[in-house]
């Protein structure tokens, strides 16, 4: 199935301009294969291409191609063409293409819905972004409880070519609030004349319609369902969010996190499409912040300047002295940052997780100050770079990689909580943020060791 | 639905050991959250609070607990009770159980299945872990072309219970090889009589069930399916996996990928429940190998003395500058580790990616650059730190961030292309690992344009 797009055959047909023959080749793909092959061709291409389609084929295609591919279409389409794949769009598909439209060719579009489609489009754009009101589609079956299966079955029948899923159905009371949920399989079982109130145990799971997104991503991964029912705050039942939805969504939260942990602002579209201007701006903040704490480590440097110039080999370790601090520090950031996403502790755990890392801050830096201590002695045994006092050298600088580790280990595993307990974005305690912190410490630890370690002798 | 289990009357009635009263509650919960309740409770109120549970809850929530509840629970049951369980469990759920426990106690649980339930396991067992093989469900609805809508319905009826999802059947030859699939709306909409080769369409997506896991995933997002079949190599339908499921393998992804990133191996269990020993070694190895390459750094400074022992302001603004590398380092690796792992782009866009980036870093480190001589400017208005020659001071050091700046930017963006390009996870080129090779580049670029730019003055 994969690759398909990039088949010979298919790059012939659409040189020698034979798309009555490709369109007859391409009946037999999924839409998600004919999209693929679409983004694929030259700009000019794929609106032929897209012409050529089968009207079901091609909305279904136009359903899967990115948004901006999707604009590109609608500007080769003649109004009527627009309006006729704007209608039979899926709710939720339609959203998510409007959503990254400006504002007047949203109005522009809205107005070529028909009536009822364009309630529903305003219905899903008026929830605030990110929260589960945007990926819901209405595209669900409700049932009501005095029902026989005979009439759920031919409400299905009505309703069935574009629901997103049959597995399972809603029962809604006569004011359209949620009562409960019920397999297919427990209709297709009872009989005929049963009612579905024989069906009903009353117990169900919906998520409320103003949640965050991510809320949806951890209900879906508690309760493994295929889809879970949307309610506004009186209990209505206004959509339903099916689980590939919620991949997108976790998938889009994955990046946000793993970005901020990177040490800049989260992007809001894919790499290549981000403005390099916007770009720029994202990192540079960041980095500029970053910056200025890391000038801290200067006038930390400057305090021991005289000290420096009295024994240059100090100056030497510096440099693997703060960063062993801050890539042990990077490794429990991204530990404590994840566990506390996936929810595996919550604020509370931040005592357990203390303890742990004073252990495993406490055996990482032995191991570091041990391998630090014995290169500077192998180094000393062939030349006299680091002088006749190298056994003071490599004390102190082996016990500032022990203390600088412990440090990293303990900075970067509390500053998520610390953040989490400010309100902030745990993530946002990146490894460049728990890095700088880590060598301006460092480097005070690290000169106070060597002074009282080398006084008398090198100072 | 959330926070159920924290309620005080169910604190109470546990307390008063009023277990029947207590069960009286829980049957009308889900039993996603009777299982996080019990994973709430100490260890004896567990096991008797589980046994007072209605049959068919007991089992539902036995899938939903932890593996190593699981465990505990089996050890506190009779042979009989494990037995009744083992057998009813859902087929992944029980292989994910199995999958956790020691080699002698899978056999003497498999002992207790029945021979068809044994066959299941042992199926699923067999493949390697993280192919699609170990997510897989038997739990499918599979029909023949030649049979009529009336003995697709009837045939539904008997499976209809234990299947996971019933928005699709698949059709299947007279040897079990997957020849089509077809949704369940089809089947409701057709007359009785009719045939399900007139449904069919011959076009459908299937997974190999030697598959990576990740590979479900992409596919998943892709196609936006609630289910996808499952095939050996000959085209037999052996299973399905579930939308579900694959949110959970997308999350583990997800997970692997950021502790690479933070600069570890990935752990395997979640963060409190990996044993001390195993999670330094694991933080052990790459902070030690970081560790060597960073004594490149004490090398790289230490061809460098003489300079220092004359200037040794140079040193102070060591770490500012090699850190300024890291984190553009950090965050262009990030960029990219993340839409290489998302199929935003693959190897080929190394080129387009280059590109933005040495954009990028220009005029990252344009800005920190002139922010440097700036700060060094400012400092030497109000004290003498810098000396007379301070604005040659802050060009070198204005020029070196900039420099280290772009090095960060090209280094952190092409090293996942290098690692995927030679076959290793682009992931493993971390934050940590990125801000050695920077560090030592840097301290390198830095002493070379102090030497140019202060000689005869400072040097």
């Amino acid at each position: 199935m994969i690759g398909k797009a990039l088949q010979p055959e298919i790059t012939a047909l659409i040189e020698a301009r034979d798309f009555a023959t490709l369109r007859d080749v391409l009946v037999d793909w999924e839409p998600e294969d004919v999209a693929e092959l679409l983004s694929e061709l030259a700009d000019h291409d794929r609106a032929f291409v897209f012409r050529f389609l089968p009207h079901r084929l091609a909305l279904e295609t136009f359903e899967n191609l990115e948004p901006d591919r999707q604009q590109e279409l609608l500007k080769a389409m003649g109004r009527e063409e627009v309006a006729a794949i704007l209608n039979e769009m899926a709710p939720d598909d339609r959203t998510a293409l409007l959503e990254e439209l400006p504002g007047p060719v949203v109005k522009e579009l809205l107005m070529r819905l028909t009536p009822e489609e364009r309630a529903v489009a305003q219905t899903l754009l008026g929830y605030p972004e990110n929260t589960i009101g945007r990926k819901m589609t209405p595209d669900y079956v409700a049932v009501r409880k005095e029902w026989s299966m005979r009439e759920v079955l031919d409400h299905i029948r009505t309703r069935a070519e574009s629901a997103e899923t049959l597995t399972y159905l809603y029962v809604v009371d006569d004011r359209g609030i949620l009562v409960d949920d019920i397999r297919i399989n427990q209709v297709l079982v009872a009989p005929l004349e049963g009612r579905v109130a024989a069906l009903m145990n009353e117990t169900f799971v919906s998520l409320p319609v103003t949640a965050d997104q991510e809320t949806a991503a951890a209900e879906f991964k508690k309760y493994n369902r295929e889809a879970l029912p949307v309610v506004d705050s009186a209990g209505h039942l206004v959509g339903i969010v099916t689980a590939d939805d919620v991949l997108d969504i976790a998938e889009e939260e994955a990046t946000e996190d793993i970005q901020k942990f990177g040490g800049m602002q989260a992007l809001e579209d894919p790499y290549l499409e981000v403005p390099l201007g916007s770009m720029i701006r994202k990192r540079a903040g960041w980095l500029v912040v970053l910056m200025i704490g890391e000038m801290l480590t200067a006038s930390a440097m400057g305090a021991y300047e005289h000290e420096i110039a009295r024994a240059v080999v100090l100056a030497l370790f510096v440099p693997l002295i703060i960063s062993s601090g801050g890539n042990s520090g990077s490794q429990a950031a991204t530990l404590v940052i994840r566990a506390l996403a996936v929810g595996e502790f919550s604020l509370g755990g931040w005592w357990k997780v203390l303890r742990r890392e004073i252990l495993t801050g406490l055996a990482l830096g032995g191991i570091l100050g041990v391998i630090g201590f014995a290169r500077i002695g192998a180094w000393s045994l062939f030349s006299d770079d680091y002088g006749a006092h190298w056994p003071l050298v490599g004390i102190a600088v082996g016990l500032s990689l022990a203390g600088v580790v412990l440090l990293g280990t303990l900075a970067g595993s509390m500053l998520p909580f610390v953040l989490k307990r400010l309100g902030a974005d745990p993530a946002a305690s990146s490894a460049p943020f728990v890095a700088t912190i880590v060598d301006v410490m460092g480097l005070l630890l690290y000169f106070s060791i060597a002074a009282l370690v080398l006084r008398g002798t090198l100072l």
